[in-house]
């Protein structure tokens, strides 16, 4: 039976005597009120808030992909839900600007108050990067100490668990290296079909196109030609590496790849036949994981930045090298690079091998209109 | 044979030479040379280099909603392309902040010289509200001018045969229309199912629950509770007159309703069962019309605010009479304005009519992970 | 002496125990966990405390302006103060895009629970208002009920307090009275200067020439020049009585108005020279007014769209009349709507009345570079 | 004599005949015809256009200060257009989101048809760059191939004469260089104030201070605080090195800083003594510049990003290493950096050395309220 149904306040249903009761004011307490330091406090707050939704909406989309089998319909409710992490993300890295009203002057004001707190203290976050699949041992450290330092034994706790069960970027892994299109005639075409096998083809044609497009390019000169040239040269070797399934588990080993080669496969099936209707959710869903991962290097950037603008080259209060660290993170705590990488791989839709027709079909549903 | 593959130059691609040879001011040829033109008719240059965008994308979406039968893959293709639209218009309306660092004393610099020059001469923004489904006779007059005053024959001639032909508003009607679930068991459900028929009951047990929640919240007194009641009343009547195709078509008549029972029907549906992955795209594709609509009226909103801002209750260089105007046609010049209604009829979930099980597998599809 | 310094951790700092212990899904009090009520939750919270923080700029710069002469120092600092409150607004805009993302079903998967609260009863929202200057008297009532339905007795004591005394409008108004500029012999200028006087002169010539330049207009026909006549005449009209003193008291007792008639001269003629150094920062302090203003017009304009998206015409769970009612606030709610106002009486520079020497020097201050 | 007021119609003023049909499609050409060529051209046309109106603004700054003396008046007017330029860069970072739905896979559709066009020959692009003050040496150099690979005799001649002209880093140099409050009894203060040698002993006051706040941190263990000493007496050292200007010359001359030493302090006065009614403009402007160096940064990351999304690993058009190259422009192209720096050299405002009352009074200006 159901509870009974009652009604309730706005405040009570928010709790707001929780919420707003909670900027209490060092300056203040120190008997030097500082006014600035109410948007400190609060700016913070509010990015705890949403880092609370966002890792909420991680974890339930990472429930529906730790399933033996992910459903079609759970793709689509994984997309909206990422979606929305990505639209708070977006938010939180706008929202600097209002940080940056806080100017280095006022800052000072109170920030020998705050001693030694900093925002590597922040459990939430640090979870959400762990969570996506961040790993401990690529991680940059800003000091020599480890979590031991910065966290509490029972968050240092959660936090190994964490790394022991599968991250957001190794659930992808298994559900990228389940999908059976790449071994197509296990799915009962007739015909069979190679798929990288064919790409391979395709690539070496595509490859051959553009040489021919730089020589004729007599616009530039012989110098910058022969430099062109030497840098396809390069790309070619490249597709070679990737199409080298050796080559590929080395890079694993050497930290420069992450995702399995038959995952990376089936990754870039994906993108080269996402105009096919059932391919096209699972496209979405690979697009929303890079939009989360380019807003959290954006984040990163912009963060830097504001770093840098409001204290310089000083350090901050946790003792962080600032700047220079945070500045380093963007860029080498990337998560979902294969899946940016996977441009790299693509060739233009004129060179994409055809598939069999009884595939193609299976690739589409019925929604038979009259 | 493929034509020979030539360089070209970004200049020469881009034909910066036209582009960048566009900005002639006339405070300049009339001796008064005002620093702040540039950036009106560059502004404005903008504008209209996007809209010609969004008309591009906007045909071509047609185009795929034109044929006799939609295909599936273009369901996909269509979202992007209207995911597209909706992201030239958010800058649309950010742009807005930078036409009002244009402060109403520089703008008076050359105001004068303009007239009577008006972004209601703009004929591109014209097709594109034409081509969207507002009609010219929906169309709020800002004078007593018709086309005559403000367009070429040639361009009058274009928009009266886009009046003719079928607009987006249509082709989605005639689309929705088309849509097979409705009537479940042509669709060769056994068991059969009626779908209007078992939401209205759906819909009755809600509005008891609600009328319940109402009286059994203590919180708020009589005289609020009585008036809640006769809210919940007027929903009650509301939803009755939706289910009633008469009703519906008496709507149509007057104006407020455009789409046609059926077409709203699967729309509803659309929206009710969008879990099911068949339902998915063609949710998405309704839900990108509302971007669209929703967005167009932000930017007349946020455009209104800007004239009375630049040029307060000053008649507009057209003639027109400005803010007041504009901001009527935030409201009324909404195109999709059924599809926002459609929330009003949703139900929870926990009320939906289950779908038998032969159907609710048509509505999935086969993505078999080993 | 100096309190002894102490260290703090982020978490403690922030009273995350708090900000984050305080979202009690009401769906899962019930039994039937709703997943996206954590985000109705958390975006309010973030809403209140932004609320928090721009109530605090706005009281510091009530504060700043309640004394007796403001002082120049503080005219920069409200503008840094003002220009964060425009800075959360255009966040809390934007955030809209993320509530969107709690769709109209899985809304309708809570909805009952929270009966009756609502965004009405928002202490701090309905603070915010009235410390702008928005009068019981000119709000528009959604139901019947007034402040007793929905504020606390200790609230609704707070409220009527702030309504006593002067709000930031009123504020404003009482410094633009005070500034000198006005009355120019007053400030001892040898050769005096009647500002009022002698702009009035200045508008008549502009009259003069948009006439001239209508009728040259060949482009536009006869009917057309017709209709643009007579509006100039109804601007000839609106400066006229602009003019007139007495016809502006009347249009402050008839609510069209709100600003004194010495004040909006003030305001006028800041507006007006602008460029001169001392009025630089008067200039800007009244544009950001502008800028608030403007951008609680979006956020309500935005708020409504969303509403009618998420709700359509359902009653809000408040009981209000949602779309229409939030709607028509967006209009009739501005606060500063006389000086978007200034707008219309503004004419070019080059018709401005020339300052007599004595006067510019005093406007100008000393800067004086090697 | 006015020259004779005509009319003149939107698409006339603002030359629609040439914007509008300057969109040739090379696919379209070669037969091949891809729909989302338009966009990568309609993009690439409005940024030009934006680029335009940034020079112009920019010109228009730098003309003011290029002037022997910076009148008063002129800075307000420089920190608007300084204002409306960083606005359109934000428009320009956010409008990256408008590119990224040109997926990888459309892009290669028409990507051969373009070589060997490329950003890096945008002719404006670059003259705003060198107008700012990034100098030939500075540039990380993309290719072996110098500007007379990419630019026309002419467009490199231009390019030459803006290096040797002052850039917009150098004009400010030369303005902080000859404001006088630098050296205060130059400016006839009786008491006189040796504003550098006061500060340093300030700093030194401050320093002890933040030594003992870590000392005190009892939170944190020997080790960490041990290693934050080690930091503190880094920033001792380096607040060392700024006070002597012989290292501050050395630095320069290593490329690390770019401003004078005497321009340096100037700038670090004026955002410490801001407050004062007649450094609020000066400070202000110097903000300016440093958002739209943080914008420009803002731009070269988010580009970056964007063509690791589209290009992957690819060469680019032009012939560029893409992602690497882009995203080391984004720390090294920074122009304003000594400004950034200048929170480095900040102490809390409890700490600055107090000015003598005749100079206070000096830094202030008359505008009496009644």
């Amino acid at each position: 039976m159901d509870k009974e149904l009652s009604s309730i306040h706005y405040d009570k249903y928010l709790q707001l005597n929780k919420i707003l009761d909670a900027q209490k004011l060092r300056s203040v307490e120190f008997d030097k009120p500082a006014h600035d330091e109410m948007l400190f406090i609060i700016v913070h707050q509010v990015y705890e808030l949403w880092f609370k939704e966002i890792i909420h909406d991680l974890n339930s989309v990472m429930d529906l992909f730790g399933e033996e089998v992910v459903q079609e319909k759970n793709i689509g409710i994984a997309i909206s839900r990422l979606d929305r992490i990505a639209k708070i993300q977006k938010i939180l890295v706008d929202q600097i600007e209002i940080i940056e009203t806080l100017t280095p002057l006022d800052f000072l004001d109170f920030r020998n108050y705050l001693l030694p707190a900093s925002g590597f203290q922040s459990f939430q976050f640090r979870q959400l990067e762990v969570s996506l699949g961040l790993k401990r041992d690529n991680r940059i450290s800003y000091t020599q100490c480890a979590y031991s330092g910065v966290f509490s034994q029972k968050e240092q706790d959660i936090l190994s668990k964490l790394e022991e069960n599968d991250s957001m970027l190794e659930l992808v892994e298994k559900w990228l290296e389940r999908i059976p299109f790449l071994n197509f005639d296990a799915t009962g075409s007739k015909e069979g079909f190679d798929f990288v096998g064919a790409y391979k083809n395709s690539v070496a044609n595509m490859l051959e196109l553009e040489e021919k497009a730089i020589n004729n390019a007599d616009y530039i000169g012989d110098a910058e030609k022969h430099l062109r040239l030497k840098m396809l040269g390069e790309t070619n070797t490249y597709f070679s590496s990737i199409f080298n399934e050796e080559e590929h588990l080395k890079k694993i080993k050497d930290g420069e790849l992450k995702l399995s080669y038959k995952a990376t496969m089936s990754a870039l099936l994906i993108n080269l036949y996402r105009d096919e209707p059932i391919l096209r959710q699972p496209y979405m869903f690979l697009q929303k994981l890079i939009d989360i991962d380019e807003l959290l290097t954006s984040w990163r950037n912009r963060h830097a930045q504001m770093v840098l603008r409001t204290l310089g080259k000083k350090i901050g209060t946790g003792g962080s090298s600032g700047y220079d660290y945070l500045k380093t993170t963007a860029d080498k705590h990337r998560i979902f690079y294969d899946l940016h990488n996977i441009s790299t791989l693509l060739i233009p839709r004129s060179h994409l091998p055809v598939l069999p027709d009884d595939l193609k079909e299976k690739l589409n549903f019925n929604f038979t209109q009259k």
